[in-house]
């Protein structure tokens, strides 16, 4: 729960990764529904913490901190283009939720072994946490239900562009709590937010000046991929965050194969989910085998 | 569990606030316990995360660090006093399990609403974490018990001094990362280590020089308490921090009266805590509303 | 010099403390003239580079880090009061020209000497730099120069307040940029922007809210005077500082008795004044002697 | 000069980006030379200053800084080889002068318009300052300075990769001075230390690990020169810069075709030699317009 006075008062929260953090009434009760407040059980990196133990932050504060960055792309944004008070909190509200139908290990359980359908493509999920939900409710009551579902499972707009293109508020800010939360020394200038331009109803930065090429605007944008390169390299695809979620993976796979409704990911969050299987599976020994590597 | 190649060989491992942390093998082998592990699942600063969301570090991170702490005291205090191998191989695990009798929201069972006695108190806990367990098994092989409990539960010695004294491994890993993760602008300097040195078989901070007194020596001491200060006021002592875990405190208390045997809090985590306990009184619905607040 | 494209145009600047400064065509114009161009060879801590080598920063990047954080507050007090834009230019103007009067080792022949008068109380000097120079014809152009004269040598208004009240853009810049180019680790923490607002037309930090006192930025406030405190024994008045700038400032006294025209002071910077010392009184064993520390 | 008590007493130096360097007393004694001290007036990056303000920095701590960069190499190679003690001096020291024998604007004038031999290959200024003087005096008193001049002029041996290899200590500190002074946000990770080996009388950085490429090891290495890219790209050839400082060349070349002894370059500085030029050739309309631009 985040604590607030007035409905209609900002409410300013202090992040390790990008200082003060500004969020309106709406996005504050976003915030304080159970499915949203579930995200502070999975971490970002799922096992990685084996390799940087450092690395334990989580879903919930990225969803914060995209949000942010949105914000600060708008800002920019505004200096040429008209952004409507409506499309801002459009933008700002599919920020913060657009890792709410995110599970427990998830990109292992997901892109690494397929054990199921990728958190944006699996529209059963997307119909639980942005419709069904007090999350649902409150966007509808908003009359942005759809505008938002949209915008996190299609592409081609401005605001799909800006929560999760290529150049994302998305990647802006796990860019920066990624390298923070595992002691790396890697950061990209602030300066990249100047290049940000609204162009034919798409994101798009502006590379040109005066007709000639901004090389020093094309080499923050290259910095940019270089350091998700290296967070790959050193962190993401790190051997024993690989093997260890493989080994979550599987025992999930035989929980399932075993009885267990894959729907309960949705309530579960890390340290449970396991706790949960240990419990329930203490019986089978290749379940128990994989899980006691954490 | 960290992997390591070599049973004698020295890890380097990365921590977010210190930088690269070396580990011997004694410190892995004991950092590979499930006494130890455990500790991953308890956050440093309890309900904090409801303020500062990014305060989410556990007492796993911050163990490590008290050791490396320890370890660049213990490399100042060698410049003019005799440290023996033994020695720094005893004040190093004993910073390394400093915190191993720590149970989920202790600071709030323990000081807050004196539930249970304190973890350096409450010798039954300490027999269990650091007798008869894996930890407990490492430490007698090695012929060391006797003295790390003493160092952690007595006061008097060079090494209690180092551990757990006014000015200790302790406060200089947690100032710096109790800091880092709640995102608050204040560091000491490094410059403080250069004030300690071993006097009559204590550690003392010397603030002299020539016979006048070091300002800035003195200053520094200050400046540390001063953060720890700050850190109460804006964070330990936040009035949300605290009323929410008083209802967690409240929580266990009525669990307890309910027949919860509080021997299950010393395997239990942060979230498989509150998960066990609306699980098991699902029924009583003061503890339900209490843990609600979560 | 600063090249700017167009009159109109706001220009970013790559400050080391702030990040992005951003600066219109009238302060890039003012920047653009002999006089705050010669601030670039005043070092903005006089002889406190002979402890802390890498203090080399000057009045120059200091002014435009005072009109930064002066906008800074502006930008705060306009979510509660009007500031007119021409309110706003007085402002920023006055903030960058602050330092404009200072000559080299400023500190040390006013204050700590007294072999001249202080920078904002030597009213030739004041004429000099603010009405009879290229910055005087343009504050004269603009209808500003009796108002930026009058906000920076009286006190009791909002803008004299801004610049150089207790708690101002000046202190702001300065806690910030001191300590990182002396290597100190001293900060202060962003939040306190947050408590400026206007009160009777003056500028007024709010430490109340809900009729209770903000203990949280009462502590922010004392911590602002803690760090000056900090640098003030550790940089300003250390030893070496302050027995090599009274061996400059008697060197200067003594050139003075023998001839030398203080008003070359108006044209001179920190390593000019040395050499043309050095040069013009080679015979003056005394005043060869006092500058051979440097 | 820097004060010490004793002459075998190490010192402690506070420095920005290392923050406390060691220096030990033969250190302190050629730091204490009019040669060395004259560093404090040669800006490390000429007139990027005029881009970055902030980049006021001079040769003085980065040979300070280069020098620790030595230690901490030589640091690591000690764990796998011998490296006796005056091999160690030996290497400091050089480390300590190897830009001794730059004059102001000394890129500009060598390297890029060819005014003047590089630095380290024109002779007659390398047996001044390493010779001739009170930095010579000291060498040859304690018997190295063959082995310095050879160090600093020809390359083949371990102590010349050190202190200007391809990967040297020269760099690990400029890498991390000009971003900390320009304001980039780029940085090494401190990890690559490790990777430093001596193999076959050189310095190497080993990249293998069991027989397999340590891909992280060779991206930390590429992420080395990419920083270096980004300064040459942002900074080092910033039209700006490039274009003042051929200016000031221009106005050099045609002062020493009006009779200016190019010797006089050894004991000016930055400042002064703009100074002396202004004076001395106030009559000559080309020379006061190129100077003109500072």
């Amino acid at each position: 729960m985040l604590l607030y006075n007035n409905r209609m008062a900002k409410k300013l929260i202090r992040d390790a990764v990008h200082g003060d953090i500004e969020l309106g009434a709406l996005e504050i009760e976003l915030i304080d529904t159970p499915e949203f407040q579930r995200l502070r059980g999975i971490r970002q990196l799922g096992t990685a913490y084996l390799v940087f133990p450092s690395a334990v932050h989580t879903r919930f504060e990225h969803s914060l901190g995209t949000s942010w960055m949105a914000h600060r792309i708008v800002d920019v944004l505004r200096r040429h283009s008209n952004i409507s008070s409506s499309m801002e909190t459009l933008i700002r509200v599919s920020a913060l939720l657009h890792d709410i139908t995110h599970i427990p290990f998830g990109h292992t359980l997901e892109d690494e072994r397929r054990v199921l359908p990728r958190h944006d493509k699996d529209f059963a999920r997307v119909r639980y946490f942005l419709e069904d939900s007090a999350v649902g409710r409150i966007l509808e009551r908003e009359g942005i239900q759809a505008e938002v579902v949209s915008a996190l499972t299609s592409g081609g707009t401005l605001q799909s562009d800006i929560v999760g293109g290529a150049i994302s508020a998305d990647l802006l800010d796990y860019l920066r709590r990624d390298t923070y939360f595992c002691g790396l020394a890697q950061n990209y200038d602030a300066r990249i937010f100047e290049s940000f331009v609204v162009d034919g109803g798409r994101l798009v930065m502006e590379l040109e000046k005066g007709g000639a090429l901004r090389r020093d605007a094309l080499s923050e944008l290259v910095n940019l991929l270089r350091i998700r390169y290296t967070l790959s390299e050193r962190v993401y695809f790190h051997h024993s965050k690989i093997s260890s979620g493989a080994m979550i993976s599987k025992a999930v796979e035989l929980a399932i194969q075993a009885g267990f409704d894959a729907e309960e990911l949705r309530i579960l969050k890390d340290e449970t989910l396991v706790w949960v299987l240990l419990e329930r599976y203490s019986e089978n020994p290749a379940i128990l085998h994989l899980l006691h590597c954490l």
